[in-house]
């Protein structure tokens, strides 16, 4: 088999060191460089003990590459890969640099102008499931959040069947490697065990990807999106609980229509090799190390609401995993090559 | 000081060996009686090794006492203490058995037939800050479960004033001590730790409890409350994030109403040593051993929807904690005495 | 490719389960059949989820196979693979059962008799580093425990180049897994958590096993070896520290002893794909889910006393993981087939 | 009852923090004045919310008071309470400044020469059990060493009945809260969390504390002390586990000897109060919280070795409570006074 090449952009985080992971076992690829700026001339190895095997010295700048995976922080981003993008390199990016339409959001949420807002059409939102045939034919991949993963992949299948008022609560748990490598107070040990915290409570980044996606399924008006993320004390994992108020007569009552959504979820995802709509309540870690995403629909008959349940592992689905599911179509190898290992469990 | 007499009805579980340990440091009581069936005949300390200091044999049923707590299961709580009841003898009962008003919903909830109807109305719900004086008068106070204190005591202001549509969402994370001390696959640590689950999705039995007791604040028709219940890797602490939609012009918009809403949450828990409204969103562990309960109140000027954070440790202020402080209204001790320890930190 | 066909008894535990993960992944076999008594009947992925992609239903008797792997608990297991080892099925046992060759042990550590004692001579002790010629003729591989399998390739090196004393102290702490899947007090979270404690100070089962195995590489004499385990609050991993007084004029004082120690451990390990010498004091993360046993020699130049850290993941290296490079041996595949996934970090 | 002024200095940390929440419980004293340089000029519980029920503001340098508690780091502690100590203020010094009696030591592990070596010999090492008169008289007290105290209270019957050989080995485990609070790659919670590492393996600052405090027990010669180190994913706690051959002829061979052991210990540590001997082996979450070390003396009647367990809280009895235990006899307070509480469980 033919191997493309491959460059990470700033391994030494949490998300590139997990690319460098899952694409260490896929057989089409193979990693040719890797950058890091602070540890630049370094042996892998050494700042990355578990990513000795993968024989390379952590580099200033990418070298020469058939694809390109960058894990920058936000706007570094976009200057750093919108001179590869423009010289035809195919590039999937983890930031949030290229997730958003409407370059106007870029200030707004992100406190920074877009310095490169005419990239921002061409681009497309990796959410393979839900757009799967754009990625296979894009050369800019924005790769999404891993909150808005969890939470658009649990509400997509209602909001296109029209079952729900365009008015959700998201509350979402995150182990706590979604804050990144970088220490801080609140991702220090002590302070992080054994306790639970709401954060971002006047409007968490992630809102206006959701907003925007959900909006793409749902027919006339916006999308009044609630979402509060929550640290729990686990390393990887993200729990989002969706809550909606059904639209009456779409669905019939009682526990009859709890069935009728298991099956309109199951048709929705029947041919998902990533996706499960399981039987009973799931536990992220079921999804451990694996690019699953466990979806449970369910309604609360005594109010009339539904609630679905959606399990990833924030590093995998919501971050290398699938970028690595839309490099796989980009690059036409089987979508699950690289990524069939299943869950480490217990 | 005159000591009080007190009996501690199922020592062996979290709860009822949370109460001895706070007990332990109150000056005004003395406990005399433990009992616990299956470890009747042992020392406190063989079976309890924190409660070694208290020099007392564990015995099938209580001895003489001028209070009782019971910390018994469901269904067996009422057998044993509606005889103690109807003796005159004060109780605490840390159970279910008497927190609904409406013997029709134990079959429902409970699964059993309340085989003491007539108690029901004598009995006093002891979420302490908002029953105070019928707590002082009460001979039977049943303690409220863990996570309805947690969400009454952050709605209740909200509803008393008419700030949200009767419509709420409360989704709660608790540590797994909440599930007791009995071992079973789901509270295996391997199984619960690195994994955060939704259950009871059906229905959490503390769902009547809430509804119940925020219809007392509510004026004009039933409450609706979607009340889902979350298992976190953590030995204690429960965090609920609650939402609810505002009704229109009753605060004004913007900041300005997340003001007027910290004041009016401040003005309502003003007096109280143990409700605390906090200027920066809350985490479990500042709570951790303490009968505290911080509050975090604010709106998502977004969607228009009230958010209020709340936290507890489930084991004191959602259980043995608020018990003795309900104790202390009853035998007319200061309301903090022996509840006054700082929470435990880091 | 030929594909083997695999039986895995007892899949139901964590060893078990583990075994069915890592093979689901190697090319050359394919899992046929699995056994659980208590949950025969059931398909796998009803109680294992992580498993549901291997779609087998568990029986009660292991079919037809090539090579059965057992992880029942002692006695049970030799009563059960006696039967198809006669058969010459080959089997790769996971229990304790036929590691000790002298079955006067059984009686004095497991509190049975052994049944198949003639099968012991046949056994082959599969501790894959150190005895790689036998276990590739093996047809009785008798997998080693998990703290042994730390500890041995931790002392070895030092015993074989006749370093130290044969009075070892092997302080080894284990995540909670190693307890297996059947909850009780000890393994309830919130007993579990945040504690660490030691056990089993009357003696430990898997010590006779390493004075066996370190009596191989020791010239003149017993050895006297005093081990104590420690559950840690984690589900994997196995950090043994391993403590002997140095012989006198074997290798150079000073840091230049250090430096010598170390080359002779990495030669003593030079070829070994999962055995690594590493640079800096590890940490069991860097092993998560991989077949890795990373090793850190030193000298106490202080006290004069060898110090060898050893970590593994309790359930591969320690368990399924060196069960399956057993197989490869004795299929004659790649010894690291199956195997070469990087270890999940963080 | 008169209650004496005391002054934190550095209440910032753990343990400066731990002090607070102690004292805060105490009937004898009033804190008055608490400085953290960083921090200055903000109210003290909104740095340290579990403490905001003690109305201060952080100060950079400590007010008038009776008694001082420093937990500045080395040297700087040195440079700011030997002012202090010289005017005659009490003080209790929390770091290692004061505990080592040969100033020489200071460069050797410490690196500075030490400003003020006149005062190390009036300092008293506050181990209290073991230096109980000296304390109660002492103007300044160098709290001991969280290892040193798990340590030395383990070893120092067996040592005083010349029980054992001077050569032992001591392999600790301890919480994360012990690495303080500031954060740093190797605390962050994704890097600690499902981890163990041994470390200081070139020689921990806490060995030359144990050599001193154990040789003051032993007759004839020096005191050889193998230390090691190892962080555990647990906020506090610390589980030691000593290792010494046993002087063959003073203890009985075989079971009995064990009993003979244990009624040593108990003969020793009869008196105390926050010295307990076992009966079953310990774990760390027994003394959560509380000032109390438990201690389980055996043999390993297969190689005639001394094991003793040995249970604290790191911040209490390994640094704050101890700190508290010293002040009381200072003080001619009860020596447990405002250390009563009962550990926390679970």
């Amino acid at each position: 088999m033919k191997q493309f090449r491959i460059a990470i952009i700033n391994i030494t985080g949490y998300i590139g060191g997990e690319v460098a992971r899952l694409l260490y076992s896929h057989p089409g690829v193979q990693i040719v460089s890797v950058t890091g700026r602070s540890e630049a001339g370094k042996k892998l190895g050494k700042v990355m003990p578990h990513l000795s095997d993968i024989d390379l010295t952590i580099e200033a700048e990418p070298g020469e590459a058939d694809l390109v995976f960058s894990s920058l922080p936000h706007k570094a981003s976009a200057d750093t890969i919108a001179p590869l993008a423009r010289r035809g390199v195919r590039v999937v990016d983890l930031s949030a640099d290229f997730r958003l339409k409407d370059a106007a959001e870029y200030p707004r949420w992100y406190d920074f102008t877009h310095p490169e807002p005419e990239l921002l059409p061409k681009a497309v939102y990796g959410l393979t499931e839900l757009r799967r045939s754009e990625v296979a034919s894009a050369s800019l991949v924005a790769n999404p959040g891993c909150y808005p993963t969890s939470a658009i992949l649990a509400l997509a299948p209602a909001f296109k069947a029209g079952l729900v008022y365009p008015d959700v609560v998201i509350d979402s748990k995150s182990g706590v490697s979604g804050a990144g490598r970088t220490p801080s107070l609140g991702t220090h040990y002590a302070e992080a065990n054994e306790s639970v915290s709401a954060y971002a409570l006047g409007g968490h980044r992630h809102i206006p990807e959701i907003v925007q996606e959900l909006g793409a399924f749902h027919q006339g008006g916006p999308v009044s999106v609630t979402f509060l993320p929550h640290l729990v004390p686990m390393t990887r994992g993200i729990l989002s609980s969706c809550y909606a108020r059904l639209v009456e007569g779409r669905i019939t009552s009682g526990q009859q229509g709890i069935d009728e959504l298991r099956h309109l979820y199951q048709k929705f995802y029947k041919d998902e090799p990533f996706v499960k709509v399981v039987e009973t309540p799931p536990q992220t870690k079921q999804t451990w190390g694996s690019n699953l995403c466990l979806l449970y629909p369910t309604i609360d008959l005594r109010t009339n609401k539904l609630i679905v349940i959606s399990c990833i592992d924030n590093l995998v689905k919501g971050g290398a995993g699938q970028a690595i599911q839309n490099m796989n179509l980009m690059l036409e190898f089987p979508e699950t090559m690289g990524l069939q290992a299943l869950p480490v469990y217990p």
